[in-house]
Order: structure tokens, then sequence, then C-alpha cells
């Protein structure tokens, strides 16, 4: 029963996602989502209190789509984090209606960093292990540099979003590594940092 | 008559942009933005066909908040159009309007990149400047590195709203250059860039 119960709730998540995704939340019934998933309204209000609690549920369900596809370390592990993320965010419902619902949250009334910090939280993380290492430069701060990272990905993929639906989002991905490995890394590390092309993308 | 018709149009993209940037789009009505000017709907749809057409004005009207208040040229002056930007933030309800409506505008159905492509511009001329007067790295190129300066403001902003209602978005804004600012500019160059606080900045 436990496990079933998950499932339904994943089932909800991802039919919300879709939702969101396409039609934004204002434009968002509990019942579509409900039907899209192929259950009743009453069995969606048994997992989720409100629509508002269904969509800081998919908020906060970003990480999920980033975790599973990563095995390096240090520096590496955060670019490689931020490019599988553009990557995801073209093809996964999930991630892409997070994103979309935490970027335009005050337009419904709702305020929840949550899902931010959660970014900064795994970004910052990188940076530690990135110091510990000897990658970083001694003036950078991984608390504060964390920071920028998810505020810098949030408005590239907002940016990229309005001029062609995010097609180039992983070479702008790439060009901000470009741009701030140089402030952030010791000059020996930065050539060891992988930012190749990526096997589907141009 | 045209001198009062364009004080007119001004007073109401002003009371637009107060009530916009309180409440956001959807919980803006007309009436509430006319009667905040001392008119009358009727005047209001003499200037503006409609609420959309409104918000797309006060969006495009950014880079007025900036514009007067700066001298400087080159790199120093892309610095400081963000920095005042980061200021004026703080004080002007017509930026920030501009800014809010930009960021949450898939949430009401538009998809007006005209700001994002003002600021782009803006921020282009003064990299092509910088380039003339030696001040940029062989390698940075001034049209992809003025989409990400306005792609990360867009996103710092956004950050420092949600975690304490921007008000460290000028020390924010700071950190970004000197993050970035490695990444762009000749070795030279960068002692010479002032980022120094401003008077009020903490």
């Amino acid at each position: 029963m436990q496990e079933r119960a998950v499932h339904t709730r994943e089932l909800l998540l991802r039919a919300a996602a879709e939702e969101f995704d396409a039609a934004g939340y204002a434009s968002t019934g509990l019942s579509k989502i409900a039907k899209r998933a192929g259950l009743t309204v009453g069995a969606l209000y048994f997992h989720f209190e409100s629509k508002e609690g269904l969509a800081k549920a998919v908020m906060r369900a970003q990480p999920q789509s980033i975790e599973p596809h990563l095995d390096s370390e240090g520096l590496q592990r955060l670019v490689d984090i931020t490019r599988v993320w553009a990557q995801q965010l073209l093809r996964d419902p999930l991630l892409r209606a997070g994103v979309r619902l935490s970027v335009e949250q005050g337009g419904f009334g709702v305020q929840d960093i949550t899902s931010f910090l959660q970014w900064r939280d795994t970004m910052e993380e990188c940076l530690r292990d990135a110091r510990e290492s000897g990658e970083l430069l001694p003036r950078t701060d991984p608390a504060r540099v964390a920071e920028f990272i998810v505020s810098a990905c949030t408005g590239v993929q907002l940016y990229a979003q309005l001029v062609n639906g995010r097609r180039d989002l992983p070479e702008r991905t790439v060009e901000m590594w470009r741009l701030l490995l140089p402030g952030i890394a010791t000059p020996g590390t930065l050539p060891r940092i992988d930012l190749a092309p990526w096997p589907g993308e141009s």
C-alpha cells in the first residue's frame, strides 16, 4: 500500500507538471490534473492539500531530474550539474514546470525560496569539494559563488526561453562557464575542466 | 495639447507600475490604475489599448530609470549601468514593475522579449566601446557577453528578491562583477574598474 501511495503521488506530480508546464499556474485546474493522472479530484486531495501545495511540490522536485545523471566531482561536478540541467530542461516536463513556477511564483502570490536553496546547497557542496582539492582561487567564496550560479542559471534559462524556446540553452550554459571559470578556478585547473559538447549537443 | 498628452501617458504609466509592482499583473484592474492616476478608464483607453498593452509599455520603460544617471564609458559604463539598476530597483516602482512583469510575463500569457533586447543592445554598445579602447580579452564576444549579463542580472534580482526583498542587490551586483571581470577584461584593465561602494550603499 505504501509503495502504491508513493507511485500515485509521483503520477500526480508528473500530471501537474505537464499541465503547469503547458499552461502556467493560473490556467491549470485541479480537475484537469486529476484527469490527466487518471484519478479523481478526491484522490488528488488525499496527496496534496491544494493547487498551491502541488505547485510547491513540483518546484521542489527539480533536483530529482539531475542527480541520477552524474558521477563527476568538485568543479567538474558543478559544471556538469548545470549542463545536465540545461539538457533536461529541453525534455523533462517535471523540471521545466518546476523552473517555470519558481520564476513566475510572484504572479500567483507564492514566495517559496526552497528550490533555489536546494540548488544553492548542492552547488555549494561541489565548491567546498573543489576548495579541498585546491581547484579554487583563494578569493572564491563557495557560498556566494553558489548563489550567483543559481541566479545566473535562472536568468539564462529565462532569456533563452524568450529568445528561442531554450533551444540553445546547452550552449549558453557552456558559454557561461567559459566566462565564469577564470574568476573562480586556479589557472592550473582551467584546462582540466571539460566543456566539450556532449552527444546530441550541437 | 501634445505636451499634455505626453504628461497624461506618463502619469498612467507610473500609476500602472505602482499597481503592478504592489499586486502583480493578475490582481491589477484598469479601473484601479485609472483611479490612482486621477483619470477615467475611458481616458486610459485613449492612451493604452489594453491591460496587456499597458504592461508591455511598463516593461519597455525600464531603460528610462537608468540612462540619466551615467557619464562613464566602456566597461566602467557597463558596470555602472548594472549598479544604478540595482539601486533604482530599490526605489523606483516603474523599474521594479518593469522587471517584475518581464520575469512573470509567462504567467499571464505574454511573451515580449523587447525589454531584454533593449538591455542587451545598451550593454553590447558599452562592450563594443570597451573593445575599441582595448579593455577586452581577445576571446570576449560583446554580443554574447551582453546577453549573459542581462540574463545574470535578471536572475540575481529574482534571487535577491526571494531571499531578502532585494535589500542586498547592490552588493550582489558588485560581487557578480568581481567574478565576471577576469573572464572579460584584460589583466591591465581589471584594477582600473571602480567597484567601490557608492554613497548610501553598505
